[in-house]
């Protein structure tokens, strides 16, 4: 998918939201247990539910991994499921050395049909730029996540004060361009968006972290928000498991609709729409 | 497997040699390719080829991934096939939130029944200790690369001067013990090794990088080696694409057993044997 047609997805549906399907068999509503595939059922109901407010999915591969073989065909299914005009996530954490970087790239956007994936920065350049190489695919590179393990490495300063996810931001631009490179920045750290935006003013970031990990979608867009929006603000647990009962993909269409909402009254706010 | 039962299979087959499956379509001798499961078959040649000789396989999920379902079939045939006395390595990359980290370990120490997985440190303590909750299953954490792309990121060194390698091999070193935790070290840069075993004296060190990247056994040895041995160093494509013909198996068991030599020379110089 191109910048363009996300942008235009974002105005159309007046939305930036993300939903992560990371379906938990031990959550997942205890009635889809008896269909064959339960985690596609699960997907395809939430899909159903909440595709007029999403302009993008972000499959989880860990929940589907755990299930080997069996797994994979739940993703493969639920990556053909997703409409063709929503932008696809794997959310995949991958990244190693060329060859075999190229080997995932192959994986995520040739066998699988993903239009983005992301990647852990830790082994460099040469790790990332295989991704690259894919017109109309993206690399999403961790930048700074939400989680408490961010502060061990990725807030470290180097000599000259700069913490290292801003050498990661640095770097990794020249790598790519706004039309094939997002980063992942996590809600938790709303004031630090402000930071990151000095550094990639262009690219578009994926923020998870809003809702059951606490941060606020008014101050990720305020800190966050460029000319062309620039956010894809993910929830996962705050939608997929808004119920446990017969009415889950009622209830998650429901939670979207709300963030929906939200998301429409910040962009016509900023002039976007 | 226990640390004990690895020093144990070091000391018997007088090797610390781990081969790498990257079991690559456009290299693998043709005729395999009519196979019901080429990827599998050619593992399996490997296996019977090297198995006197080496102490631990390393499948790369890469190699496998890239054809999807049929992919994790011939992973999971391999692991299945691979003796339980020798230690497996799912060379997968992996890092992700607790919980994401958490189905990750299910995948590979559960479902697939690997002895150990590698994982990326960028995003800290929360994204690493979930796989380290399995009794006598292991983390293989990245610290210093064999990639070009190692010198990006992990080796910038802090207000303090100190490496970032050596902040991970220092802060995740407190997080497991030398019974389940090793760290990924290349061998492109021996001298670094001693580096390294400064800060981890104990630890196990999986060396990529020996034979096509370039590095030496002699000097990894030298500086890397500990009283334990300590040193898992990995051959792929030196050993499994030794030739393309229909005696890749023969010639791959001759590289592996040269290797093998090598190393029992090494051993018993160091006094281990």
């Amino acid at each position: 998918m191109t910048r363009q047609a996300l942008i235009d997805q974002i105005r159309s549906k007046k939305s930036f939201l993300c939903v992560g399907l990371d379906p938990d068999v031990s959550k997942i509503p205890p009635h889809l247990l008896h269909e064959q595939d339960p985690i596609f059922a699960f997907n395809k109901a939430i899909i159903d539910a909440t595709k007029a407010y999403a302009v993008a999915y972000k499959p989880n591969l860990a929940f589907f991994e755990c299930h080997g073989t069996k797994g994979w065909e739940s993703l493969q299914k639920t990556i053909d499921y997703i409409p063709k005009d929503i932008f696809t996530i794997a959310d995949a954490k991958r990244g190693d050395i060329g060859n075999t970087s190229g080997y995932y790239a192959k994986t995520f956007f040739e066998t699988m049909g993903f239009d983005s994936v992301t990647v852990a920065p830790y082994m460099g350049e040469d790790s990332v730029t295989p991704f690259l190489e894919y017109p109309n695919k993206w690399v999403i590179l961790l930048a700074l996540t939400s989680n408490k393990g961010a502060l061990d490495f990725q807030t470290i300063k180097d000599s000259e004060g700069t913490a290292l996810y801003k050498t990661v931001l640095k770097r990794s631009s020249a790598w790519g361009s706004p039309e094939n490179l997002m980063f992942v920045v996590g809600a938790t750290r709303a004031d630090e968006l402000a930071e990151v935006r000095k550094i990639v003013p262009e690219h578009f970031l994926l923020v998870p972290g809003v809702g059951a990990q606490g941060g606020s979608l008014e101050e990720v867009a305020h800190y966050g928000m460029n000319a062309d929006c620039g956010l894809l603000v993910n929830s996962s647990r705050g939608i997929i498991y808004a119920s446990s009962g017969a009415d889950f993909a009622e209830k998650a269409g429901q939670e979207a609709h709300k963030l929906q909402q939200e998301m429409a009254a910040i962009l016509a706010t900023a002039k976007f729409l």
